[in-house]
């Protein structure tokens, strides 16, 4: 599927890719096939991650796998001069240390005969590639071996993966019937497009299968558990995994440090991308994919992964909150020689609602947390269930094993926080978790601790038989050819997809400053409620001045005027919608006293989407069962189609409520398979649907907007058809795509009992303006014409488009 | 509003109503008016509830209201001769008390008074009645008084209503001017028919303006207090008090006490009856209904909490679990002489799940619940709020007030319990409730004290400044013609409809056995899921025999076998319907893989309503999305009629899942406002319709049930239409109503990729018998003519069907 896709995108390299993919299948197999040798290159081999992971996780495969039929040798490299980086790589092996558990003899002989299979090596030029290229043929060809494969770990800063990249696809490639696997550090990238460019760059130098992204997050013992986990406990899991059952579900990395020292880079990225576009969203794909029936089939769990990207709801501003801990400016404006007026924007706090549109999900909230300077450092992973049971006992009397009425979750604990390691925490009222004992044991029970509002003993609790750094499991997984455990480049690009226009659209917004620690108390808290997010606590001051302090909403009251001799109602946005809200609200409810329903007449765009939100959330009154719903206008698209204004109406508004079905009338602009189609009468049976069920045609409600060039409905200044005549659904043409469109006429418009016209934002001014001066001339301005004949018209604006 | 549908169905008495309205506003008025005299009689003076509770609530009366310009006098009343009952009541009324901060001297000084005005008289035959009117009659003219009205308090079984009823009526109410109240004890009826009967009966002796039903809960000072709080608190509850903010209300009176002494009215009524019919549910109307503007206005509240019935989804055996403790059948056997053999299914014990169908609160779970024999004597309304927060700072520094993480509830706690009174709890976190400072007082901490999970210094938590027995709060309402503390005919016989379904399917059910006390564990807890109630616990042995031990599900694994020379599968109801919901999931998830689409046409009728709850409830990777959806056939109908097989799949399956409004495709057999006109050709348009979407008109699946009578979809043995001929969709003629119908043809569902044949239950054994054994004659029978051309056709039977 994967290989798909990608086929479809680049359909001129199926041929390399069927290449690519015989290498990468025989790679994988090579790799449990004796007497090849393997080369590992490991660049940046003085580095910071080196010295504390990266060779003890090297050290650590030779452990695992020396003995097992391969033989290896390690190369660390760098730009710094043989002798010197000799030196420093020396220091860097020093401190190998063995497993606990084996004779200290037995580990300074491992450790001795790894040393020697290690050596420095310059790499700089591509003279130097070669030369490598050529002492590991010369070695191996010396030693009698068959090569099996070369695995080079870039550990180096971004820039210089180009280089590198070229050099070793030009000069440092095994011989053929071996495998070659290069291993990439984050940051793969700033945004889609800057991440998309990158994997566009790297894919010209190596195939996708040759790729190994690392988020060291997958290979944290109890993050590589999610996926063994629900498999093993399959048959429990399966009725409790959904929107059902879970109530909500916590993905969070608390850090107690802050930035300082590392501003530069943190100045660039920020929370978001440091931690949740990529560690925490693995994580979340991880818990809300559908569940292969095998786990350990590499391309089902890639593919499933990928299903979970296209099935999260879209994030917008509202879906997150962020802030910023109060020393950061200071420490930017020291570390980057800023200037004192300099303030930063970066946010090192982020709370994000994520949302997965699927049947299994749908509704779940999904909770996104991590930042810097908090209270205390822990990451974990909480399934909250959902709490459906009655307990007749007083409290007093509940067995926890047995109360239905206790909280019942389960938590993946990637570590730190009270516990201080990696565990698996299952509610004992939920089921005895069943996890494979060579890897995981039961814990001792330690009475003062309580985790997740719980003590320790109500959980059947777990923690690794023996605990692994992350990388040590990942070079075993690259060993392995474990592509599970990396980030493809459809996955990556998937990510960025969802991230980047959140981040775009927070680029500007203050976080809230925060004084770090325990200290910032509950003034981080968040809550939800209809999709967004939001602290709890009203902010008391703001020491950051944002960008351009306008009006607040609340110096304005809702203020009301006339416009066109009709009546005006003008306020901020949230206001003007919850006014208009109302209103409609209680138009609909008189008319059902009088007339048992409710006929409205809606316009699309994206003005009445908050309108639709605010009358699916906020209007328990309404009366939906007996209102039916009609369309102003139609583009003439199928009704499924995205630009559809029945298809927003559908997803804002008929979703949330329930209006029975043959309540609901879009327009018919497809019929017969065909758009719009004179021959095929839509207008004509739109036009006769509204007089068998609209008494005299009269609507009791029409909602209209206002476009820039003064049109309204689809009835537009360049098109004729619809500002009068008999016809009272006509076609018209607009000047944007798509062109056609079905619209009530003027005259039908007219006939109605009332009119609210709707207009937000500053791009309305001009119009609002011109308009406020024009008579009746809906030819030059159809919005002119609306006039009901003994209907009322009231018009809605916002202060911007009112005022400007 | 309420007198307007009691003139609907009662058209010839809207004279007297009127004359009725007038004297009750009479009354209500004349109830501030000065110097009328009103006359007290309580029948039953001497029983039990007069000795414990009405006694002394008249007597708090007298102290709140003479004085105040009217005059009392009291008349014990009762079938004992007057020295002996003159005797009796002297007894009852020695133990008066005043209020605890009236001077002793005062006290007595009052108690005097009283005593003077109470005087037993025997009331037995008819001229008792009258003599007791001429009495009060010449005693108000001796004293130069005018009379203001009476109030006859029914304290007497209720197979004594009739009698006395109708001696107040013709021999005892009071002159022209002054008006009449009585008041009637529950139980009123025992079921809806019983309750109608006795409101008939009343009613011909009564206006409804002049009865006051009481439950005496209603006069309770934490019920009483639930209106008041919501309208004092309305500001910040109108966000709060509805479906996206409250997880759950539970309304529980818990007791300790089992039946024993009074099992002869137990057995008859059960705690359904009891205690849920009445007391909590007067209660649910209480927290769910919409707040009137003015709670003041008895009409208005009355009006809304019938409009809670309304709303109220009906009850069904699923909807309820239900108990007994284990001595109440012994306590039977002795008390009422029964064998050694009977067993009671009466329960004791009764949790019901209540849906609120309303924008307010669908999907809200209204838990009710009491029971005898528990381990504790408790009552309480509890709403507990959605935690819509996340918090950022590790628990142990959460403050109580501020953290949005710990529970948010509003407890109007009834009486007893840990507490030992009434009182109301709001917690810290929600907000500091607005609370009559004169009648409710803050409380002080006891530290020892937990409730709900919670300290109590966790919440806001008040008392009543004085406590009030319920009866001296309801005597005074009575007297002030406050009748929405009372049970109109309207909310009674309301509440009967809805108990009386569930009352009837429950009364063969066999209530699981509990020990009493602090030992029923765990036994009794309960859980909801989709809309079901069930114990959280597998009973481990049933003491109790049910009716008939017929094999349980899983004695038989599901068969396969052969059925008309096609597949066959049958098994017990839940499997056969789990089976055949896994089979459509599959076949639409390999359809919409293939063809990216998925055509499924489905037959109404009962039978497949638990299939689309399973496919609503279970299937989260049903492709939804990509799934069109036909009907079979349909009833010439609006397609919002009841009966119409649209609206049964519409209720069933539509609302709980999403499907794009463009797949879904009823039959068209409301055009030009005509029921399946010929000549509007629907037949026509629904087969073009089937022919431009689905490919060869070839649907995916085609769902069908088969008649007793050997139909299937809406193709009859009496009706050739359809089982030949070219036309793809026909009208036929059904032998039931409503007679006229539309239907898929025999040729187009032939042409089907699959076929499904679903037959469940008994009534179907004979039909499916005969069927196995006849050929190819769809005239005779029409479902022998399903016989898919090129697809395949599977038989679906659960074992009542198919073994009988």
């Amino acid at each position: 599927m994967l290989a798909k896709t990608f086929f479809n995108r680049h359909p001129g390299t199926w041929k390399m890719l069927i290449v690519a993919m015989c290498m990468a299948l025989l790679g994988c197999l090579q790799a449990q096939e004796p007497q090849g040798h393997v080369s590992i290159i490991l660049l940046g081999a003085t580095g910071d991650l080196a010295k504390k992971y990266l060779w003890q996780g090297l050290f650590q495969l030779y452990l695992d796998e020396a003995g097992k039929g391969h033989s290896f040798s390690f190369h660390g490299a760098a730009l710094t001069a043989p002798k010197q980086g000799q030196e420093l790589m020396a220091k860097a092996l020093e401190s190998l240390s063995c497993p606990k558990d084996m004779a200290p003899s037995h580990c300074a002989e491992r450790k001795d005969q790894f040393l020697q299979l290690s050596q420095y090596r310059q790499l700089k030029t591509t003279e130097d590639y070669q030369a490598l290229s050529k002492d590991i043929e010369g070695q191996i060809q010396h030693r009698g071996l068959r090569e099996a494969g070369r695995i080079f770990y870039f550990s180096v800063p971004p820039f210089a993966y180009a280089d590198i990249a070229r050099n070793i696809n030009s000069s440092c490639r095994p011989g053929p019937g071996a495998w070659l696997r290069v291993v990439l550090e984050k940051p793969f990238g700033h945004d889609y497009l800057s991440a998309q460019q990158l994997a566009t760059e790297l894919r010209s130098f190596f195939q996708e299968e040759e790729m190994y992204r690392v988020d060291h997050y997958l290979g944290k013992q109890a993050v590589a558990q999610i996926l063994p986990f629900r498999d093993q406990n399959r048959k429990v899991l399966d009725s409790l995994w959904n929107r059902h059952h879970v109530e909500r579900v916590e993905i969070v990395v608390k850090e107690r440090v802050d930035a300082a020292g590392r501003t530069s880079f943190y100045e660039e990225y920020g929370v978001i991308r440091d931690i949740l576009q990529n560690h925490l969203t693995e994580i979340l794909t991880l818990v809300a994919m559908e569940l292969p029936h095998n786990v350990s089939n590499v391309e089902a769990v890639l593919q499933h992964k990928l299903q979970v990207f296209q099935a999260l709801r879209g994030l917008q501003k509202g879906s997150a909150v962020v802030g910023q801990y109060q020393t950061y400016s200071e420490q930017v404006r020291r570390e980057l020689q800023k200037p004192d007026s300099f303030h930063s924007l970066t946010p090192t706090f982020a709370g994000i609602l994520v949302h997965i549109d699927n049947l299994r999900w749908e509704g779940v909230p999904f909770i996104l947390m991590s930042g810097k300077a908090l209270d205390e450092r822990v990451g974990y992973v909480r399934i909250l269930f959902k709490n459906r049971a009655y307990c007749i006992q007083s409290e007093k009397h509940w067995v926890t094993a047995q109360s239905q009425c206790l909280p019942r979750q389960i938590v993946f604990h990637i570590g730190h926080g009270d516990l201080g390691s990696p565990a698996m925490l299952v509610s004992r009222n939920l089921f005895r978790p069943s996890l494979p004992p060579e890897s995981w044991m039961e814990m001792e029970d330690q009475p003062e601790l309580r985790l997740f509002g719980r003590p320790l003993s109500d959980y059947y609790a777990y923690s690794p038989v023996r605990e692994r750094d992350a990388y040590s499991i990942l070079l075993s997984h690259i060993f392995h050819c474990r592509k599970d455990s990396f980030i493809t480049t459809e996955n990556l690009l998937a990510s960025w997809v969802f991230w980047t226009p959140v981040l775009d659209s927070l680029a500007r917004e203050v976080p809230r400053l925060y004084p770090g620690g325990a200290e910032n108390g509950h003034l981080l808290d968040f809550e939800f409620s209809g999709g967004q997010l939001s602290f709890s606590q009203q902010q008391l001051e703001q020491l950051l001045p944002g960008p351009g302090s306008a009006p607040v909403p609340s110096d304005f009251q809702v203020l009301r005027a006339k416009y066109r001799d009709s009546p005006l109602i003008s306020a901020w946005p949230e206001e003007l919608i919850s006014k208009l809200a109302d209103d409609i609200e209680a138009t609909a409810v008189r008319a059902v006293r009088r007339f048992g329903k409710f006929h409205l007449a809606l316009s699309g765009g994206s003005s009445p989407v908050a309108l639709f939100q605010q009358l699916a959330m906020g209007h328990y009154g309404f009366p939906w069962a007996h209102t039916h719903l009609w369309l102003v206008d139609e583009r003439c698209v199928p009704l499924s189609d995205p630009e559809s204004n029945f298809q927003g109406l559908q997803a804002h508004l008929l979703q949330h409520i329930r209006v029975p079905y043959y309540n609901i009338h879009p327009m018919p602009v497809h019929l017969h398979q065909r758009l719009c189609a004179e021959e095929d009468q839509g207008t004509q049976i739109y036009a006769s649907e509204i007089s068998a069920l609209v008494t005299n045609s009269s609507f009791d409600l029409v909602l209209l907007g206002m476009g820039t060039d003064g049109h309204t409905a689809s009835l537009f200044p360049q098109s004729p058809a619809g500002l009068d005549g008999e016809q009272p659904v006509v076609l018209t043409k607009s000047p944007s795509r798509p062109h056609l469109r079905m619209s009530l006429s003027l005259p039908l418009i007219n006939r109605a009992k009332k009119v609210a016209v709707l207009v937000m934002g500053r791009v309305k001014r001009e119009i609002t303006l011109l308009v406020s001066r024009v008579g009746h001339e809906p030819k030059k301005w159809p919005i002119s014409g609306v006039l009901p004949s003994s209907g009322q018209l009231v018009w809605y604006m916002d202060y911007e488009a009112f005022l400007g």
